[in-house]
């Protein structure tokens, strides 16, 4: 087998044997398949695409490169869900606590922002405390004890996949669905998962910016699931607007910790329920998708889930108090209003530029080494649809350095369309696959 | 400016500015960027293509990023022929001498065998004694003499192209027109022409499989020599059987010699005069092509052309003698007859495979290190649209050792079509480009 003619077959639109996928994920990990061959394979994959059998082929060798945890000891089904990236979105907060809370078992494993999107791992870090850190045998004893734990992804799940995308990253291959999935995929299926929900965002904050694409990643990813006997639906949910109000680590908290409490805002709440929802019945805790709805639905009107959430942060070494008495998180020093610069309504808010503006305060990093500052961020006054006067608030810029706040301001006001007349409504739950 | 950035614009179809291909060509020349970086953009290329613009930038930059020879110091109009590749092509031995005969300045600078075509370098040195390694100013002092003069390139001709072209080979990015035509104008304007006849080939036995890639290549190779002022015409010229009858070096030097002293096959000896007076028309030595092919016939018929290939051989220090006298050139010592399984007429021979037999018995390299054996090779006895009878020769095969011989002759008798209707004629000069 010589991979010049696997990169040449993939490139004429061939399809790869899986012992042909085998040898060159192997090849590539072990350093006998040179970074130049692999990255005109990725180039050529991003051209030709992969078939439904060569896309798991490719995520099953990347998730036996690496270890996989076992979590067979911990009784009941394990869920966990994961989102594609968008701006704002902290429904692993709320969703994962009420799955919990109806008795599903949640391994969260998440990673950390990077481009404009947030990451639930720095999130998390805003509460004092708290630890992400843990060893596995934290992780599996909170597991067993309250059903749910948030850790990241420790470097040994899926290493092909981490060399593979360190060199997707500096190819410009990083946009391609079967790469995308697969990349998922497998450090999900790492995780020692019986079932997984996925959230695909579609839209001008999404990697993904039509439906059209985003379905295709969903079915792949699904189709991925399927073939390895793991059951995993996926949401398409709009992502043309930030989900909820607030964007920045400790601002996100604070609205999920009011969204846990049955007071947040109408789309996040909406989301989280449905997310959990499936959680609850891929998790087999409920007969219908509907008592799951209405599962999750309770679990939020009662405070079960609130407690849930608190009982892991103080578990993880967080203060749960700081949910309740948001003195007690980051705050920042100062704060800059962007007013609408004339009358009319809200078309449309481009999220990913709402997400750059708030990682140009300090909320994110542009590469893997930056330092973020927990207490930063941007909350919007208004959403899609609704009416501004000129010189109302669009939204508010949290900020402690000072440094980038005006350019931020500028993008802020740029990512806000107002129009004369008013925009129709859209959906945020588009589409259901699998 | 980022290599990530430039790969994705060429990734997504976009045109790269003459400082950004620029960048690239510098940069991966002196090693600022990585192999793996620059495989992703050939394989962006493979797909997305390149303007003219981008092609004539790039055929540019590797041409400067190495020496380029100076003959200006030498009278009267250079210029070289090409041939893109093909099975049998002895044509530079009687083009050149023809146009050189009539005045023209032929400064022939050639490349060696690779794949299942044959190189000029490797034909010439079946000539007991021949050298092409000649010094810079051998090579000029003969230019000026004779009019002709056939070297090697050497490796400091467009070493841009050599790194490139090394790193193509082993990511399945060869077949790409615009880097197919960037590889060879930037090898052939280094060395100092003013105009260039190009032999572009299709079918069978030629890396353009389709006449629609065969005139896209001869197009671009012709906008690029205009784009840098110099005269530039191609030929597409049919390569779905072997030109002439012998394939194998020696075979083929004897075939020239006898196509010079005008009794050589038909087909080669229209299209060597068809070369020769396009090189005639473009060295300036007749008003027009008409004028043109008849000082080329008259050369051929009056043995002028023959007389100055003797003078270059003995120039160059091989033994003219051999020309006549083939007993002087390396001779096979096993002969291996190809009998027709039955009785029909030769549809069409599969020049890659006789390409690749000849090979096999030492006639060729598949790797660069390789030697190969000049005496040996293939004569084909019949040609397209002759009939047959069962049992008849088909051809013969010259071998020195018998190791791979009746493979060889299974390939070659399987590349042989036999069929009960006369095909249709096909035309060998299928169109002219420039």
């Amino acid at each position: 087998m010589r991979t010049v003619d696997l990169i040449q077959r993939k490139r004429d639109g061939g399809e790869l044997a899986p012992e042909e996928i085998e040898f060159l994920v192997e090849g590539y990990t072990s350093g006998d398949i040179p970074d130049y061959q692999m990255s005109a394979f990725l180039m050529a994959v991003f051209f030709s695409g992969m078939s439904d059998r060569e896309v798991s082929r490719l995520t099953e060798c990347m998730l036996r490169s690496g270890d996989t945890v076992d979590l067979s000891a911990i009784a009941g089904v394990k869920v966990d869900k994961h989102s594609t990236g968008g701006v704002g979105d902290k429904t692993s907060f709320i969703a994962a606590p009420l799955a919990a809370a109806a008795g599903v078992v949640v391994p969260m494993m998440s990673g950390r922002a990077l481009g404009h999107t947030g990451g639930t791992l720095d999130k998390l870090e805003a509460i004092p405390g708290f630890r992400t850190n843990l060893t596995a045998e934290e992780f599996t004893t909170q597991l067993a004890e309250l059903g749910l734990c948030f850790i990241g992804q420790t470097d040994r799940l899926a290493p092909a996949d981490r060399k593979l995308y360190a060199l997707r990253d500096v190819t410009a291959t990083v946009e391609s669905i079967p790469l995308i999935s697969s990349s998922i995929m497998s450090k999900k299926l790492a995780e020692g998962v019986d079932a997984l929900v996925l959230d695909v965002k579609v839209g001008s904050g999404a990697f993904m910016k039509k439906q059209v694409d985003a379905r295709r990643l969903a079915q792949t990813m699904v189709g991925i699931g399927r073939r390895m006997d793991k059951k995993v639906q996926a949401l398409i949910t709009d992502m043309n607007q930030p989900l909820g109000y607030a964007v920045g680590n400790a601002l996100e908290i604070m609205e999920a910790s009011q969204t846990l409490q049955n007071a947040g805002p109408a789309d996040l709440t909406k989301l989280s329920i449905e997310l959990a929802a499936r959680m609850i019945f891929l998790g087999k805790k409920s007969a219908t998708l509907e008592e799951a709805r209405h599962m999750a639905e309770h679990h939020l009107v009662d405070g079960s889930g609130y407690k849930k959430f608190k009982q892991v942060v103080a578990a993880q070494g967080g203060n749960p108090q700081a949910l309740d008495k948001f003195e007690l998180l980051p705050n920042a020093t100062g704060m800059r209003e962007v007013a609408s610069p004339r009358a009319g309504y809200v078309s449309s808010i481009n999220a990913a530029d709402i997400g750059t503006a708030s990682n140009m305060i300090g909320a994110g990093r542009d590469k893997k080494e930056d330092a973020i500052d927990p207490a930063v961020g941007i909350i919007l006054e208004v959403k899609t649809g609704e009416k501004v006067d000129a010189g109302s608030v669009l939204c508010r810029l949290y900020y402690t350095k000072e440094d980038r706040v005006e350019e931020a301001a500028g993008m802020v006001e740029d990512a806000f369309r107002i129009s004369s007349q008013k925009p129709e409504e859209r959906e945020l739950i588009l589409e259901v696959v699998g």
